[in-house]
């Protein structure tokens, strides 16, 4: 971990930042103060100044963030400058909702291959452009068109072993969907997207449950 | 807000730590030390301490945590010994995946409810035991069947016309998988996915540009 001492909440805080000066942006904002900025991510100023020291000096005393400017940096240090390349895996219901879903090509990401191993579905054209691909073509196609990071929507008994031939592959990066844990070699990076993370954060907030009491 | 004084990314550790112990629980360990859990949830141990410390005391000095205890304690504090009563509206790619996903009932969230506006899906029978309602009933089943949290998983163009409907219901939690932003009155939280922000750190731990050029 070369990074380490840049913190992961920071890192997606960041995210959250590029969100909200987007939606600025879109508005047509061109100049914000840090205490507007922090409301609308709801976090405080000084948190945003914090994680912002880590990559350098941004913005003016008193004047507040240039928009446009802060945007394209962190996007820079997000590494979000650049399209990514992404084939997904397992074209089930999950899948099918994910290549659909605006937010991927809006951010940056864009899919470039689907597989899956269904005679059924392999063949099959995609409003993307591209047919399903089968499973077996995943190196050669991963090759061809660059793929660099897979994201794994099979049921969870097939996740591993999609993720064995995966890192046979150039591909580095996974974001894996499937409700399993993933072993992979070093040097492959896999992020779990779950989604009851978020609900127990809800749950929380909505619970009647008082930490005073403790 | 209440508590804020205990930060957003401490509930969301309390999740993974949650996650972790019941992986420890289901392999029978008994007892673990802080520095094994922090190994085991990729945190320092000096971060589960001062987590755990906003809501008491936990674990024994040179012994560590009892697993079942710890959890116990820890889906106390995340009001999480309840089971939460989930409906989900659009019945979709999205809402039929999730409505599938093993994750939710593991976690105590139980779908029991879902909702559609297509009549070619109302009144379809799902593995759950329920039909797909008419979104027109929602208020009357959400009364019947006591939803807690609506799931909203529809196009981005009408998840704000949900959010209209379910506000109207004693419904007071929103989870949105549609890629847009909702307006509701106070008293209502809602919290979005949004699958990119994890891919953005992904991209970053991918990305090869070095905070040490800024």
């Amino acid at each position: 971990m070369k990074f380490s001492k840049i913190p992961t909440a920071t890192i997606t805080r960041l995210s959250r930042y590029s969100r909200a000066l987007e939606e600025l942006a879109e508005q047509d904002v061109k100049v914000i103060s840090s205490e507007n900025l922090a409301l609308y991510c709801e976090v405080n100023s000084a948190q945003i100044r914090k994680d912002l020291a880590y990559f350098g000096e941004f913005g003016v005393r008193g004047v507040g963030y240039v928009v446009k400017e802060l945007l394209f940096e962190i996007k820079r240090i997000l590494g979000l400058n650049k399209l990514w390349h992404l084939g997904i895996i397992g074209m089930g219901n999950m899948g099918s909702a994910l290549i659909a879903h605006s937010n991927f090509p809006r951010q940056g990401y864009h899919f470039v291959a689907a597989f899956d191993v269904d005679p059924l579905k392999v063949g099959k054209m995609l409003p993307q452009g591209f047919p399903i691909s089968p499973l077996s073509e995943l190196g050669k196609i991963a090759r061809e068109r660059e793929i660099e990071i897979a994201v794994i929507s099979t049921p969870a008994s097939k996740a591993q072993d999609v993720a064995n031939l995966v890192v046979e592959t150039p591909i580095r990066g996974i974001l894996n969907f499937a409700p399993s844990q993933l072993h992979v070699p070093e040097g492959v990076i896999v992020h779990h997207i779950d989604f009851t993370v978020k609900l127990d954060r809800l749950a929380y907030r909505m619970g009647s449950i008082k930490p005073d009491l403790f």
